[in-house]
């Protein structure tokens, strides 16, 4: 083990993990925006507040970190690790103003499977944030959150295929796939999370 | 403040500030292609001259980087920087390539809006890679850029929206969605450019 | 010249070298399936295939990451070079699924010309990576690399103005530019090796 000669600051684990929580928030905003009855207009409203929230806690990470002599780890990964918690955030709340923004009433089914993997996504990246202190018990959250990327992965191509089937016009399809993307893109990017916590767990040990 | 115990070496930034104000060229360069009575030939001949020169430059401060023991920053900080301000003119030059490509020979009106907003945020860009020598009043830069590119977003989005209005059939979406993507790409591309400035300011203060 | 008093760990140079050599086998199976009388099904498989190696071997290189105690250069950089040979085999494995989920029976011609181009950009990353070791000859490689990647944008962009000929409906557009899309970011994702073999080059000499 490596000892540690300087004074830690541990508010930088507790503002990842405010920013994670978030994340699960936002996540489930989506899945009640997909269901039949949801009024999309107060959750459009919830989603922007959350995203802003969101802005601002990325915002005191960094400000925190213009002011920090000493850090618990490398600057540029607390620096990375604040931005890739913000993409997160940024394609959620896309493909919910895609959403609005072309008025799609109907959305095909699957895309439930694929919101659902990104709540779940944000769940465990929730969960693993305090552990970044320990660096300890993190290698279970990265590998499933590469097999929850996979599955992601795999819904996407399904909902692709059911987009060419033939059932939609080109403008519908055109309309459809942005979002899957987006919501795909927010899959990427929990990996992207995982894959930075990876990294600093391999430096810092 | 910190001491300097090495030769700082001066010619990195006017190379970035080279780079950006290249940038700025291209950004004006675009404004013109966009109005109605351009002569699209011309400008597309200078756009690339203006990319081949942004090119030699990119090169020039990736060489120099080979030459040199000490640098004024990190090393990998130069060499991201100098990639970032290329990518904004990959993406602009790119934008040109496709309305030719394509034959667009008109243009949503609302481009004008996307393409002004990359013209301050090159003016900007170019009036702080300067000040990378001091690294002081670097903060109003950034917050500028990223409102410019909140900005950005938000006319993209309304750009989106009219081109589902109904009134161009799907394959000249399809074209027009290429362009105004690749514009967005330039604006983000722009607020890379800042991000790196910041972690350098972050890093060295 | 820069002394070295820590024991060479000799292996990473060979997982590179197998990963880039994977990335052969695997641009040789894309070409074999844009022939006429290809039997997609069994290449299809051969991929699925090649892909899992290529994943076999990074999470090889990143357990080994997490096992050395002294690395041939930043473990930052090893980390980033495993990732963007990764890249490279998910974007051409992507083309492969797409190909087939889109169940696109005829392709445009041109698109052997950006299959020929990956082949050669495979077979050259494959014979630069034994030269990490030296970090010498490396400048022809990465030249190479960047023309090549100048050749394939150039190849898609010709790819792209012949999908809007008017010889295709909008959902085949939409499908075969996913396609053309995808082999286009396979290799920007070689380039992205070859930066990342400059940028090691740069900081270790």
């Amino acid at each position: 083990m490596r000892l540690r000669l300087t004074p830690r600051d541990d508010s930088y684990y507790e503002m990842f993990a405010d920013s994670a929580n978030n994340l699960v928030i936002a996540s489930r905003l989506l899945v009640e925006l997909i269901s039949e009855d949801a009024d999309r207009e107060a959750i459009t409203e919830k989603m922007r507040a959350c995203e802003q929230t969101g802005d601002e806690r990325t915002h005191a990470i960094m400000r925190r970190l213009n002011e920090s002599f000493v850090t618990p780890f490398d600057r540029e990964d607390i620096y990375r690790l604040a931005s890739c918690l913000d993409d997160v955030m940024d394609s959620m709340d896309a493909a919910v103003d895609l959403i609005g923004l072309y008025r799609l009433d109907r959305l095909p089914k699957g895309i439930i499977d694929q919101v659902e993997v990104l709540e779940r996504a944000a769940e465990l990246t929730a969960e693993a944030m305090p552990r970044l202190r320990s660096l300890k018990d993190l290698t279970g959250y990265w590998i499933e959150i590469n097999r929850l990327e996979n599955q992601a992965d795999q819904i996407y191509r399904r909902l692709l295929a059911h987009l060419f089937s033939g059932e939609y016009d080109a403008l519908t399809v055109l309309k459809l796939k942005d979002v899957i993307e987006e919501l795909e893109t927010a899959a990427d990017a929990f990996e992207h999370v995982a894959n930075t916590v990876e990294s600093i767990a391999v430096k810092e040990s």
